[in-house]
Order: structure tokens, then sequence, then C-alpha cells
């Protein structure tokens, strides 16, 4: 196993050769923010250096730099991970795609764009929709790097209809550990031409390349969406009816759902009361929305009408139509603030995101909340009901740092247990990074975790890119 | 590197023990058909064994024996494959599937079917309407098996609308060459859980482990489908429409493109002259075939006004509609008997089904046929005009084998060549076997293909499996 070394003053010039000393903060000048994600409970280290290339060939030669000295090197997009994929456990090198942020050529008549992996999600899908076209994966965080949903399969709320990142990456230039420039595949939708190196790198999270340009495949944009807000008395209730609106031939664009719960802490957080909680005089427990998207109103209110009928048939209060923009930003707008609002109301915050069968997300989230009372650790969740993937997560305020993490592990690990049983997996769309690691071998077991590892190493023999993620054990 | 040995008397023996004897065929025993796929032109050679196990557990047993006999396995299906995929080229045991043929079980409220990999497409797509789900991907070889479908990641007629094989393949059971049975990947629609082993064993040709169960994805069956056959003067034009006709937002399950040669030949062969050659007085040059479908016939009429205006500004001289069943019938059985037709015109028969962008299909095409006249080959060619996979066959009556051979390899070298300057791929859904293995490695570049050989050194360390294909250069 490679030893690694420490980012040295002289390798530092070096580095600020190769970008320009003002892309480069060394020791004391490195800011804390690149010594973690969005999860710092999860641990943070503070990198040596902090590099921000701004080419395909400046990353090729910090690569070589740091391959030849034995360097370690974590790569970085917006830093929005929720799982330790960007923290740099063992130091070195944070290199930060953030300053390859152009959106380099539309390609109108093969429905593609080359851009560089700093642009920003929402960047994408706006620039995208001023060419008449769209983006469609969409997660909650909008303001993470391309680059990084790529690196983690970011799926999102529009995954039903449209699938996830992994379905728009047509090809990727990348640099590989040892600095070497390697384009894969063309951009061509429909390749059978050797193993698919390019799925390889989707999801992989930083470890086996550093993506330095990308090619995603752009459709054409639907010019109308409708949104459908189903209260129920229960989350089980709201969940059997997630199969029939399927099998109606709706062609749901998403079908996500809320707990009670999520909605009061959301209300209260915003100020705004948008989602009702009393419909019909009835007490709301959970809720279903639903949205479909087309070309024509008309078309769409025709395919509503059947969904109005299933959601009848399974004891939905009623179907709220959001046609108006500004009805269809605030429900999303609260959609979206979950996680933020999650994170206002709480010190310490430990969370999961895997995937289960579609008909068994109510009996899993009843599982996690009676393990969360019994531990006393306060569950809230909401997600994509239309495939089965759930972020949950737990909170609490009153407990001593020690003592959160402590229950939280025995809640995370009766939940994945679950989640297993179920035949469900460890995560959906966040990743692995180093959150995950154990989970991940439990559920693939040894051999399937052994092969990745053999994998990783075939990519990057010396182990020094974004070492201790997904399936390094080191 | 393993030298292999031969199965002798002894290990026929316990092969037959394990499946029993008369799912076995040793020696003079084996059916010359095992010796190659449907182009015994890249090379025949005899298996020493067949076998045709009836479950994992069998599968699991002859790869372990054959494994501690350094003896090599070739995996086959139908034997249907366009590469050479399923040729035993070392001789050794072909492992023939197609008695694994059963549909186990469906998941109604995740929208799955679990099978076996000896399940033919037409059988999968015919049982999943019985259930009101479609099984979208649709190669023009209805009968070969799922398992080879997923092997190759075939595409086929509706992959512009519903994406490839690999869209559809959620969970597999394999055996490695060592015999281990493992499970990858669980029966839900979104991951983020590690490197994808999934999608490296789609498309992987038979070359990593050995598919012995398969969870695929189904969707809601749209009710209605309508076709459109639009007559042009020439394929430029004809390929000038097509992005046109995907930007017009109209979700078209099908863009084909047909020659006026092929249809020529179709005719002669099959007596029906379905297809018309001269519209409004004008001789047709090529055709572009559309298919809209959805739920109800008006809402697909609305779109076909959009693609008829569409068809009209690029000089289409009609546009005609196929709704009746048995014109719709006719035309895609017309499109089916392609292959067929070529093959049964010509003694020696070779075969591109390279993927370019599609507004470089009539380029492309242009050069081949300028090639072929110039070699003194006949080109034909139609394929699927909406993501640029084209299938380009190379036939020629008159010639010896030798001389046939040495003609068409300098065809297909410089469509190949012209394929790489157009940045297409070596295969849209037929792979790569070991007939497009120098084209491969010309396509991807020496590092490319040097990693999915270290990759293949990872899952199968001893070269026992499929040896001699898509990346084993041995």
């Amino acid at each position: 196993m490679t030893t690694y070394n420490q980012v040295t003053e002289e390798i530092a010039q070096q580095i600020a050769g190769i970008v320009g000393g003002e892309h480069c903060a060394f020791a004391d000048a490195v800011n804390e923010d690149y010594s973690h994600d969005e999860m710092p409970i999860y641990g943070t280290k503070m990198p040596e250096l902090v590099v921000h290339p701004g080419c395909t060939e400046e990353v090729s030669a910090i690569m070589k730099l740091c391959y030849e000295n034995d360097i370690p090197v974590t790569v970085r997009g917006a830093g929005t991970g929720l799982a330790g994929g960007s923290t740099p456990l063992f130091g070195g090198v944070v290199l930060c795609t953030m300053r390859m942020n152009k959106i380099l050529a539309y390609d109108m008549k093969n429905f593609n764009v080359r851009i560089q992996p700093g642009v920003r999600l929402c960047e994408l899908a706006a620039d995208a929709l001023e060419h008449n076209l769209m983006y469609p994966p969409d997660p909650g965080e909008k303001t993470g790097s391309v680059g990084g949903n790529v690196s983690t399969n970011a799926g999102g709320m529009k995954a039903v209809k449209y699938g996830t990142t992994r379905d728009y990456v047509l090809a990727l230039t990348v640099v590989l550990p040892n600095g070497e420039i390697l384009e894969i595949d063309k951009a061509v939708t429909k390749t059978s031409s050797g193993y698919s190196l390019l799925h390889l790198i989707v999801g992989s999270e930083g470890t086996l390349a550093v993506i330095t340009e990308l090619t995603m495949k752009l459709i054409p944009n639907p010019s109308e969406d409708i949104s459908f807000l189903l209260p129920f008395d229960n989350i089980d209730a709201a969940i059997t009816s997630v199969p029939a609106i399927k099998h109606a031939g709706l062609d749901p664009r998403s079908i996500e759902f809320m707990e009670r719960d999520i909605v009061d802490s959301s209300a209260d957080f915003t100020g705004s009361h948008f989602i009702p909680t009393v419909v019909d005089g009835q007490e709301v427990g959970a809720y279903i929305l639903v949205t479909l998207d087309g070309n024509e109103e008309d078309e769409i209110m025709s395919r509503a009408e059947k969904l109005m009928e299933v959601a009848d048939e399974h004891g939905a209060f009623d179907v709220l139509v959001m046609k108006d923009s500004d009805d269809k930003a605030a429900i999303w707008a609260a959609r979206s603030a979950f996680l933020t609002c999650i994170e206002a109301d709480t010190k310490y915050l430990d969370e999961m995101d895997v995937v289960v069968p579609v008909d068994k997300i109510a009996e899993f989230l009843e599982y996690v909340h009676e393990v969360g009372t019994e531990k006393g650790m306060r569950i809230r969740s909401f997600g994509h009901a239309g495939d089965g993937n759930l972020h949950i997560y737990c909170s609490s305020n009153n407990k001593t740092e020690e003592q959160f993490k402590t229950l939280s592990a025995e809640v995370m690990q009766a939940s994945y247990d679950k989640c297993a049983e179920l035949n469900g997996a460890v995560s959906g769309e966040h990743g692995i990074g180093h959150a995950k690691k154990t989970y991940l071998k439990e559920s693939v077991g040894e051999t399937a975790f052994g092969l990745m590892a053999a994998i990783k190493k075939v990519f990057d023999p010396k182990g020094i890119l974004n070492p201790g993620k997904v399936c390094d054990e080191r």
C-alpha cells in the first residue's frame, strides 16, 4: 500500500506554476470549507493544498505531479455532498473543479451539450431551457456541480419519467490518476462497443478518474407542466396509491411523498402555509405530489382526470391542482426547502437515502419511526415515492454530539438491516462517500465489494485518488 | 497466460453428472450449429462439449469444474449474434442458456419481471403484454434470448423513446468464472451504491460472468401506436428531416430510415409491394418511418399534424399514415425482413452497425457507397435514423470467399476510419465479439482498451470465459 507524502513547499510552488498562484491555496491559506462537505458530522480533515485548475491539461499536470510524489488528491465540486465523498480524509490536495464552469457548445442537431464539470445544475438547466431544451435530472440541491451529479449518479424529482443523471451522460473527458487524459465514449445515444467505462465512472465519486469535460444529452423541452397535490389520512394510504398511479399510464414526471411532520416544520421555517394540513375537515397525515408534463394543457388535464379517479379510489381527500406558475413555484419551493429546514432545526443531523421497492416504502418508514422513537431520535422523511428513494433524517438537539452519534449509528444500522430485508439498496442518489462504506459492504457482500476494490486498483494502482471512499478500506 | 486443457471423457462425464446426460453433447455428438453464430464468415470452431444447464446452481458447478481444469467456456444464447461473440474460438465448452427459459415472476407493484436468460425477446414482449405491460427493447431479431440481448446491450427500433436493453436491467444473478454465484443490484430503479458492476456486465458479451437470472424493468403498455411513412427524393433529404422531427416534441417511439435499394430487394424477396416506390409521380430514393405511441388515438393524431408539417417543410413527398393493424404489421414486417432478404440474396455477407451523430448519417452512407462502388461490393443499408445507428451490409455473389473477404476488409477499414472521423462508435447494438476487436481498439485507443483488458482480468484471472473476445487479445 502506497505511503502518502505531504505537499511540500516545493510541490505547492510547482502546482502554483501550473495554475497560477491565485488559483491555489497552501497550508494556512486553505479555507476550512474544504475540510468537509455538507455533513461535517462524518468527520473533517484539512487538505494541505487546494487547487482550482482551469482546464483538462492543468488537471493532467497536477495529477501527474501528485502521482509521481504519492500525494492523495480529492476531487471536489460545489461541496454539496451528503456522504463525505469530497472530504480529504488523508489530507493532500483538494482539486476543486468549480473554476471549470463553462458551457462549451450545444449540438442542436444531436441534442447534446458539452460542458465543464464545474457548471452548476441550475445553470445548465436554465441555459438549456433558453435553447428550448430540457436537462431532466433534478436533484433537490440545485447548486451542485454537474460533475458532482455525475459522480454520484444524482437522481432527483423527475427520475420517474426521465431517469437519473447516468442516463444523460454521453461522453466524458477524464484524467486518470497518473495524469493521462482519456476520452470515454462518443456523443452518440447508443453503443455496444466494449465494456462501459463510462458507466463505471458515473457514480464512482471521484475515485477512478477526474472528470474534466462532459457531453450531456438533452431533450426537447415539454412546454407545459401541472402539479397535483393528493392529501391522505396516513403514509400507508398515500404510498398504496403510487403503483396505481403508475399503472394508469399517466407518464408522471414526478411522484413525491411528504410526511405531515416535515410539512409542518417547513411551514414554521418558511412562514408559508401553502400546503394545507386540513382538507375537507380532515387532518392530513401524508401527501403525494404528482407532476404531469407535456406540450398541451388540455392533453395533460385529460390525463389528470384519470389521476383524479385513481386518487379517489385510493382514499385521497382531494386533488389540489396547481397550474399557475406561482402555485407550482410555491409547492416546489416548499418541497425543495425540506432539507434546509431540517438542517436549521437541529444541531446534529444524520441521514440516509435508501431505495426500497415502491410498495415497501410505508413498511420501511413505519419501522424507522419505531426505531427512532425507541432511541429517542426525531425522524423526518420525504422523498421520491415513484422510485422508492427515501430521504430520512435523524435529528436531535438535546443530546451531546457523542450521544447523538451513538444513537444515530444504532438507528442507521437497524434501518439498513431492514432495508436489506426488503431488498433495497443503500443509496439512491447521495452515494457512499466514506460514511456509508460499511453499509455498502454489508449490502453487496464481500465478493462484489472485492470486485469494486479490484476495479479501483485497475484505474488507480497507487490509490491516490480520493482515498478511503466507496470501496477503499484504507 | 493460462494454457487451456481439452474436455476429457472424464470431465464430460462429470458435466453430464451435473445436468443429466440428455442435456450434454460430447465430441462427435456436438451439433455443428454450435461452432458459429449467424456470421460464420468470421470463422467457425467446434466446441468439445455443449451443455444445457437448467439453473444457476448447475451453471455454478460447471464453471467450478472448468475453472479448476482450465477449460474455456463460451456462453451462448439463441445464437443470433452478428459479431462472432458466441463462437468458441478455443474449443472447450459451449454453455447454452436456452434451457433456462422460464419467466419466473412478475412484480406488478414495482413494474418488473424476473426471468431466466434463455427466455426469447419475443416471448418476454408477448408475455408482458398479457400483463398490460411493455418490455420496450425491440431489436430486429425477435428470437434472440434476453440474456444475449443484455450481453450485447441490444437496442432496436424503439430506442429513440425508450432507450436500450441496458435501461431495463434492474438486477442480475451471475456466476463468476470460478463458479461463485453473485447477486448484482436490487430490483429498484435508482441507485448510487458503489461502482456499477451491473452496467459492466451489460454489454460484456459473456466475457465477465455468466448471467443466470435477470430482473427486467417493465412499463405501462401504451395502448395505441400509429406509424407514418415519409418518402423522400434521396437519403440526404430524408436524414435532414430527423433532427427537425425530434425538435418538434412529438416523442417518437421510432425513427427508422430505409434506402430505396433495400426496399426493392425486400419487395422482390417477399413478393409484397406494400411500400410504394413512386409517390405523386416521383421516384422515391429513401424513406423515414416514424411511429408515435400513446393511449389515445386522437392525441397521437394531433401530434401527427406537427409531423406532417415538418415532413412537408423538409421535402417529403407525402406522409402515409398506417393506423390499421394490418398496415402496421405489413410495414414493420417489411422492415424486419431486410436482413433475411439480404442474407438470402448473397453467398457472402459482411456487416457493420456503427453509430454516428444523427446529422452525419447521410455523409457516412454516401462515403460507404462510394467505397463499395470502388471495390465492386454491393452496399445496402437501413437502420435507426433517430439514434444514428446504421446497419450496413456488404454483399457480393460473384466473388470467391477469399476475394470477398479481402475486399470487404478494405471496405470495413475505410468505413470505420470514416466513422472515427465523424466521432462515431464501432457498434450500436451488435457488439464486438471477435470480428470487431481491431476496430474497437482503434476507436477507443490503447489506454481504454487496456483498462477493459485489466477489468476482464479482475473478473476472470484465468481467462477461461469466452476467450478471444471484446478486449482479449489472446
